[in-house]
């Protein structure tokens, strides 16, 4: 039987890389997956939910004889590790990576490739994460169901791109292709500003100093949802808005429009500005359901 | 056998009162449901669905022979219906109500039956709403497990407390008895403002209007929980915030300074600030689970 990848490095064990691998290992599209990572703990669980068949703690030694690296850090040290790894990977190989924000990933990896036409770099980015994290959460039916975004490049090799995308696509996913500013720019909308706005409504309440006892049990359904959201990876979210920081901070200042004029309606008691814009968001749901 | 209540008049037959009269039903606790709105159809429909025994149109009507009144409508028709049932009402009646805000609606309602000793008004919040509204979603299960909270003052007859506590317990609520002022501070804060901030976001996603796509589809979980709680009923959330205003407005004010901090911290590129934020706002959900 020929496998898709023969032999595969994910490096960073996490809840992305974890559930890829051990859905592809499912679906028979690695033959041999080595887990790379700075905890031992972490790899060695790897090997127990049959994420990964070995594991290593030194980059190179990882990659050195691998057809494809897929790269599922937090977005922030994607590129440094990539520069890291790349003297050290044979002819032929993909790498690939799941970051949340494309563009500087995808140009800084296309520049750390130019001068090996024998390597191969496709961006990515699975639509797939939860507020958990970590190898503990892995699932091989993670992606069933779900986006995986693909950015490629007039640089892009097209059998590079091909085999990534059947990766995908046999773990569930549908895989869409699009440009990497485009890509940054609805996902600041998306999915970058409804996080920020969850933590900054969880932190106000935090700071709310003068309650004394502890009204968060009171929280219905509402609060539930935005603490479930402001719960996710804290190093991964600084990451995605700090690289993607133009788009997100565009995105804040048009909530903060919206807020100051629902806002404003509350002050000045517009009844019929305010059921209007709500009648508004209604319809959204009913658009996305 | 003895019912809590034999009949029983149910204004405004949607989720909430809908819902409360068929577990009731269930519990044996009212003999006889008359459900009173403007809707026939809706009336109707709470027949199919054994939520009342019988209709009308007309408030006097529907209230001349009950033990008790309970008004389920949107917050801010509450106290106007109180005041034309006030003069139908037979002695020894109860009124109740289950509007998400208090201070204005106890006070009210204790004015309109100040000058009647033989009828009682126990304020009430069962804090069980979802983002579905009407007739067509009650459950009779929809109140197991959730708090729902009373608003006794000096003026409240101490059996008619009770009855009401009982009710609310037998269809499944942990009853909490709290100060009304305390009950519409808390709220602001817990329930209000994550409303106006999905809210928010999801009318600033919609008036970005240089979006000629469907970008909503590439929305993941963040963004979907957000649309569910921005879907809730926009009357209903209108009266809740004008009618606790102040209160609102002051959580409003909390959240905008606490979305500054982070959009600044994203600004000067404060990762440290950043990461640290975002740890704190993952307690909290470790907090409330």
């Amino acid at each position: 039987m020929a496998y898709l990848f023969d032999r595969v490095a994910i490096i960073g064990l996490g809840l992305i890389g974890g559930s890829l691998a051990k859905a592809a290992r499912g679906e028979n599209l690695f033959k041999k997956v080595v887990g790379v990572g700075r905890n031992e703990k972490n790899l060695e669980k790897g090997i127990d939910l049959g994420a990964i068949d070995s594991y290593t703690t030194h980059l190179a030694e990882g990659v050195s004889d691998v057809d494809l690296v897929v790269v599922a850090t937090p977005p922030g040290v994607i590129i440094e590790i990539i520069k890291k790894v790349v003297p050290y990977i044979p002819d032929g190989c993909i790498i690939t990576d799941v970051g949340s924000i494309k563009e500087e990933i995808v140009k800084g990896a296309e520049r750390l490739i130019a001068d090996n036409d024998k390597i191969y770099f496709v961006g990515g980015h699975p639509i797939a994460g939860t507020e958990n994290s970590g190898i503990e959460a892995i699932d091989p039916y993670l992606f069933i169901g779900h986006k995986c975004v693909l950015t490629p490049t007039p640089k892009t090799n097209r059998v590079a791109f091909e085999k990534i995308k059947t990766m995908w696509e046999k773990v569930g996913c549908k895989v869409i292709s699009m440009d990497m500013i485009k890509h940054d720019n609805i996902f600041a909308i998306v999915s970058h500003l409804p996080h920020v706005v969850a933590f900054s409504l969880i932190n106000a309440i935090i700071n709310i100093k003068y309650l004394q006892e502890d009204i968060l049990s009171y929280s219905a359904g509402g609060l539930k949802d935005f603490t479930r959201i402001a719960a996710s990876h804290p190093t991964m979210w600084k990451d995605i808005f700090l690289m993607n920081k133009e788009n997100v901070l565009n995105s804040i200042t048009h909530f903060q429009s919206s807020m100051e004029e629902i806002k404003r309606a509350i002050a000045e008691e517009d009844s019929e500005k305010l059921v209007s814009e709500f009648e508004k968001s209604r319809e959204v749901r009913r658009a996305i359901k």
